[in-house]
């Protein structure tokens, strides 16, 4: 007696993440409804099961999607406009002025489907953004069949999407009814950051995230002068204010956490805030050195992010999970420190728990959405494999990424897209690309010698 | 009056990188006997020369090969076999001892094509290697069409391929003869580290150097403990000793340096040592943060090193350009320090310098070398260009290289190469894992959970 199902996936290796380090060599996953069903011995799932579909991934090992945790997706149309600048110069002086010209409901969809490509081939099935016009943003996202976050963002000067704190509230409540029970879209309240939004808003945007049972997503302690200036002002750190508003707790998701003393640590693990490491964006704006190996220590869950292609610039956990293995060892003088198989449960499983989704994704257990990436370890930048989790952390690339699921919807077929049209975004891009330069916003090519 | 030439390469843009930062958009580059002839205005290419071959690049960046200033190429066999280790724990009871056991001609030469493919098609045209058998690597790199120095390896204690100091040189020299006047083929002295290397034998080294002109490459200064231990059992610094030995001279490339003080830097600043910085693999085995920065603005000249597949774990360059630009702006506290333009010279022209060859490769100047590289930047990862060169450090990666010529012999073409097997190569790579894994050398897979 046969099972059926929809898709069986026979795969080199399943490497489940849960639990951590675990690696099924020749196993297959099964999947109906768009969940998975079962993971079990390749050589047993013939007996068991009978799928519409099977396909070999002989030389791949199958991973739970990517987590990308906070990304300012829309921005890749800014990728390269300003670099090798400092954050404060580089926000004041390119990207806020650069958003406030071109920043509309046509950018934010042009640009969210560029990302959105980008993401999925590079591996990543589910991302908390944090941008204007979010409505715009999740229509895109769920037209392409990939999970979100929309972060409804607040922050105390008028742009685009709104002109005060009240129309940043009733805007972002209205995209949270629109999505409300979504199959793939999700809703986050998403302060910018300390220093951007007053006592009161954030104290409304406390309340309402428990009122509506939604995650709040905040850039916190970005620099070391963000807590010095709160120091100067007030006398107090951001997170001792944001405690005192109420709201550190497992729903907050502090972003990029570089300056941060021993009390810090100890606050953030006393009410268990998932902090988002974004280590590309901190090296390249020079924000600092987030302390991943002393919070993991205190037991803070710490996930990933790629932050903005404006800032990185490339929208690509794997590359991300990479440089925070790297990094974090240096850091801590330890070589053990976030050993692979620890970076990749952060890029998956903690990526889901920071966004309250651990139940639904992260992981490849049987009752979970179908949201799988098929990794190509057969080639010359990866083998040979002793061991496919330090292959898939240390030297494998986005390259290397061949299909991808989400909620068990195919979104990439052998490196295709199949809901997606790349010249029409390339052309759109590059449109966007024109228009931008022609006004003189950004560098530029740079002048023959 | 057209002259004729061998060939001509159209690019979307050509970066010359010598001067630093140029980008000439729409122009061509001339090849005939190998060198580079001319560097022209597209528009002005036609009236100019009658080219045997043409060819169009007009979504691509066309720039000077990458050299790989640092790496052990044939322990590509080795890569993940020991990851998540601190230095000293896996040299001395992984890699060392899987080097005593493996390490033989066959194992060089299968290594060496196997590491040759992956750094050409990831746009390395010219690389110093340290290991043992460099005349085995250097037939290698010769057959397949690749520029090579060898490295003749000096350590004080017996390996496959010698059994004590006078076989190292004896054996070394015989490698510089064989190779004396070759093309493609350079050789250097090797000495593995201040802590495996007598005064005795350095002074021979500096010596035979000076004798035979060639360069002097040595791991220098890896972590604070070889200092602190040197200072312990000597009171000097190695960079001290190095001094009083003659060794520091622009001949001599100081790898890693990772544990410098200020005086450490007047010294290699005012004796012209290079530096290659090896950033992925200082990371990953927590040795420390070279100090980039502080090291050019003193004036020193900083190339780029993979190291070798098992410490980083990617021979893969353009990756470690874009880590060393992100990591410097970090430590440095400064988002300007190593600007975009600055991290490909490092990776290129740096390079040659550092290895001596400034007069023949690195940049596109007539006269020089046709080692060239073609890096297509109109995909979904590196698309909209607002500038080329950030464009290139900071969102490529290896799959947008798709054409590399060394000394104008086209060495990847189309993604695909002209003088390597891949398939034999990898079948090699798997051959060599399941002897190292059937011995238990290595973790191997971990057991399902």
């Amino acid at each position: 007696m046969t099972t059926p199902i929809d898709l069986l996936l026979h795969a080199r290796w399943v490497i489940p993440v849960e639990p951590e380090g675990a690696v099924y060599p020749d196993h297959a996953l099964a999947v109906h409804g768009g969940r998975i069903v079962d993971v079990l011995p390749s050589a047993r799932a013939a007996a068991r099961y009978r799928a519409r579909e099977i396909q070999l991934l002989d030389r791949h090992a199958l991973i739970p999607g990517l987590v990308n945790a906070h990304v300012h997706a829309p921005m890749v149309l800014f990728r390269g406009l300003a670099d090798d600048l400092a954050l404060m110069d580089w926000l004041e002086h390119h990207i806020w002025p650069a958003e406030r010209r071109f920043v509309d409901p046509e950018f934010v969809r042009d640009g969210m489907r560029h990302a959105i490509a980008e993401m999925i081939a590079g591996g990543t099935t589910c991302f908390n953004d944090m941008f204007f016009f979010p409505d715009q943003g999740a229509a895109v996202a769920a037209e392409v069949g990939m999970r979100i976050t929309a972060g409804l963002i607040v922050i105390e000067f008028p742009t685009p999407w709104a002109r005060d704190t009240d129309e940043y509230f009733s805007k972002g409540t209205a995209v949270y009814d629109a999505y409300r029970g979504h199959p793939l879209v999700r809703t986050a309240f998403a302060p910018h950051a300390p220093y951007t939004v007053s006592d009161d808003a954030l104290q409304r945007v406390s309340a309402l995230a428990e009122e509506l049972d939604v995650p709040i997503q905040m850039h916190v302690h970005e620099t070391a002068r963000e807590v010095d200036e709160a120091l100067a002002a007030s006398g107090e750190r951001p997170l001792v204010r944001l405690k005192r508003l109420g709201l550190l707790s497992p729903r907050l998701q502090a972003v990029h956490m570089t300056a941060l003393d021993s009390s810090d640590i100890a606050l953030v693990a006393e009410h268990g805030v998932h902090v988002i490491h974004c280590p590309s964006s901190n090296l390249k704006l020079a924000s600092g050195f987030c302390p991943v190996h002393a919070l993991q220590a205190a037991g803070v869950n710490v996930a990933l992010g790629t932050d903005g292609a404006a800032s990185n610039n490339r929208l690509d956990l794997l590359n991300e999970m990479r440089t925070a293995a790297l990094l974090a060892k240096a850091q801590a003088g330890e070589a053990r420190a976030v050993p692979a198989a620890r970076a990749l449960h952060m890029a998956t499983l903690a990526g889901a728990r920071a966004l309250g989704m651990e139940g639904l994704t992260g992981s490849l257990l049987p009752g979970k959405a179908a949201d799988l990436v098929a990794i190509d370890l057969g080639g010359i930048d990866t083998e040979p494999v002793y061991d496919p989790i330090s292959q898939i952390v240390y030297a494998a690339g986005r390259e290397c990424v061949t299909d991808v699921w989400v909620a068990g919807r195919r979104l990439l077929a052998a490196r295709g897209f199949t809901t997606l049209d790349v010249e029409a975004i390339l052309g759109q891009s590059r449109a966007w690309r024109a228009r931008i330069a022609a006004e003189g916003v950004g560098s530029g090519p740079r002048a023959p010698g």
